[in-house]
């Protein structure tokens, strides 16, 4: 694909990068799909853009980082909610999923990416079924994604998901000119056994890809793991070596204090487990509210994630990291808990350390990929101009976002999606959530 | 001001009329300023409409309803956050307010409107200084709204706070073709005193207007009102008479069991406190979170409300029935608590509840008043079609409504205000806040 030049000029630029966090009036220059200068406009040097967006009114910022989803899940969004997890997932969730057939997974994955791109969430962290053909969709749709092949120790043929996430994780690795980033996910220490875990820490090892896990999410998960296993979920998979690859750890609600202490153990400059912090989720399913500032307190890195669309009911960076900045504040009692700009940080660049992103992705500055997203200030809930940080996450809302770029590619622009038929994808996915629905009534 | 006749058809009604609470193919007449007809648009009585609204994709429902708040401090929105309640108040918010001046009001509290308006929020309850200023933009603005005359116990001369208040409320009545609804609004058991109660609710009681008052929002005002008075505020409220009227009592975070037992007591087939839920609010300040699922069990009116901009920084009753939703199956560590049924009546008919206006608005009825809104579901988030409360609830947000009415009279449509000139209150707002700021800070 031929690469556009494109000017953001002027802008607000809040950048996250911590010499000039914000800058007013300022310029940012995109070429081959990287960012090649950002900087006050009028020190800008000459650039012949193909593309110039600008004004008073618009903001910069990179885009968002979804560190747990299940993508192609948008199929059953408003299927079953306000209900006890066993029947949940017993009458309800289950029964649909059994029907699920590729194209599906392909055309909820799309819907999917659309309602990411448009919110401005650049880059997203998933495990579902059938992975190689919603990998396709993420090829086609132009986002960046760490998409995974899961090992599901209660389904049939382990020793041939974990060969199948193997070649998977080689074959994918560098797809979309590079950025797909397979991981391996087996489910979790409740679904699968030993063996499974162990061959799973082999290949994530051999292959130097991260594992996407579910860990600690409820009470009554860590009970279980404590009996099968003889000790919490994190330190279990600290004695399975699961600590030693890079372990992106979703939830991680109940903790004790063991747990901090192993989670942040230092590995290549971050914590040895990377947290995808699911506010909405964990709220939905009355999980219960993860340790996120005590986490950061110690040093673990934390990003934001939504989970799937059945237990949040959103694939939108900016309810969590509003939830975010005021969950825990009720909960600790603190206003000061997770202040605007911590919260921004977790939405961005903390979500790339978490999928080992940080050198490419989340955050404004030069040499980095330019996945890049546009707010438009220009709306009454974004007045008055006080503090352009406190409004990102008090006051904006993922309708804000007007334009979006991935490696310097142009996905959504002035209401309208480059790179996803998002026509299509609601019909397709209308007409299959009601074929799904009916099966798993029948 | 001559009465448009408006069809909306082919809807989704969602009207909160138990009776048939989510309508396919609905349409809705509005005649007059009154809903004449909902039901199915096939057996719809003849009806020459001025204009007409439909498609297979939007969803009609009321409008939401904005229990509390304090319009006009749109000027301090993202001017102070994540700070400690006392400096808070004391350093930033305090020397703020202390420049404002009447015009400054006027213009906060039209921005105010048009964020509402564009919200879908429908009726808000206010209480701010220069009270008759605010009045009059919301006259202007179309909007529907419970405004009241302040009485502060530390600000000097209050009996001549409490005459005004009386002769506002008696004036005020009935303004804007009866959409004004004044109210009168001691501050707090902790800014008043015992006279100034008492000459509130004599007030209270002869005009036939409800109090608006704070109660209960944080533990260190019920420990100083224990102090003060003797009792919870609640409790005290009672001993004051202020049960014996209608109370709107704005957080009740921090409540006993006999506070609870107090406010169950029932007058006019509602509860004698009347609660204005403010989750993002109480969260935000770190109040903590209100007993909502309870109060509900006890048969206590809640609505729901955004409080000022100062502490959340929306006038988004989206972002509160959301929060709502999510926050109190966290703190309850229940699935089942507060459904998106239950939700989505405090934020519409519950308010209406709330502030007495039950009989005329809250729910789509024939013979109700035709305040009412539109909301387009032909995008990605809101497909497929499972479940069109549970989307209002978990996956709407405030973008995505497109038409707003009160007393049948366009307020918003496509995108335009049509009563609000929304571009020079925000020009307005941002220069007034400017100046603000600098005297605050001087």
């Amino acid at each position: 694909m031929p690469m556009t030049r494109i000017a953001l000029s002027p802008v607000t630029a809040v950048t996250l990068d911590p010499h000039a966090p914000v800058m007013q009036d300022a310029a940012i220059h995109v070429e081959d799909g990287a960012i090649t200068y950002v900087g006050p406009a009028h020190d800008a040097p000459d650039f012949e853009a193909d593309e110039v967006r600008g004004g008073e009114h618009l903001v910069a910022m990179p885009g968002l980082i979804n560190t747990h989803c299940h993508a192609a899940m948008t199929l059953l969004r408003g299927y079953a909610d306000d209900m006890a997890l066993e029947p949940w997932l017993q009458d309800r969730i289950w029964p649909f999923e059994a029907g699920l057939e590729e194209e599906d997974v392909y055309w909820g994955t799309q819907l999917a990416i659309a309602e990411m791109i448009r919110n401005g969430v650049t880059c997203f962290a998933d495990m579902y079924f059938f992975h190689r053909r919603a990998t396709e969709a993420m090829v086609e749709s132009g986002v960046r994604a760490c998409p995974s092949a899961s090992i599901i120790g209660v389904f049939p043929d382990v020793p041939g998901q974990i060969a199948e996430a193997r070649s998977y994780a080689s074959e994918a690795a560098g797809a979309g000119d590079g950025r797909i980033r397979p991981c391996i996910a087996p489910h979790s220490l409740y679904t699968c056994e030993r063996e499974h875990w162990t061959a799973v820490v082999d290949a994530a090892g051999e292959l130097g890809v991260p594992i996407q896990t579910h860990a600690a999410e409820t009470r009554a998960e860590v009970e279980e793991v404590r009996k099968r296993w003889g000790a919490t979920p994190i330190q279990t998979l600290d004695s399975l070596g699961a600590l030693d690859v890079p372990l992106i750890a979703a939830h991680c609600v109940h903790l004790d204090d063991t747990d901090l202490e192993v989670m942040a153990r230092r590995r290549d400059g971050r914590s040895a487990v990377r947290v995808a912090h699911n506010p909405a989720s964990n709220c939905k399913l009355a999980s219960g509210v993860a340790p996120v500032a005590e986490l950061r307190r110690r040093g673990i890195d934390v990003g934001l994630a939504t989970d799937g669309t059945a237990s949040n009911n959103r694939l939108d960076i900016w309810s969590e990291m509003r939830l975010t900045a005021l969950l825990h504040k009720a909960v600790e009692l603190d206003p000061t808990t997770l202040a605007a700009e911590e919260v921004l940080e977790m939405g961005t660049l903390g979500g790339a350390r978490v999928l080992g992103l940080e050198a490419e992705v989340g955050s404004l500055e030069a040499g980095k990929r330019a996945d890049v997203v546009l707010v438009d200030f220009d709306r009454p809930h974004l007045h008055p101009p006080h503090d352009v940080v406190s409004h990102l996450i008090y006051s904006a809302q993922s309708a804000d976002v007007v334009t979006v770029m991935v490696d310097g590619q142009l996905l959504y622009d002035g209401g309208e999606h480059l790179t996803v038929d998002v026509d299509r994808a609601m019909a397709e996915v209308d007409a299959r959530a009601r074929r799904l629905a009916t099966a798993a009534a029948g």
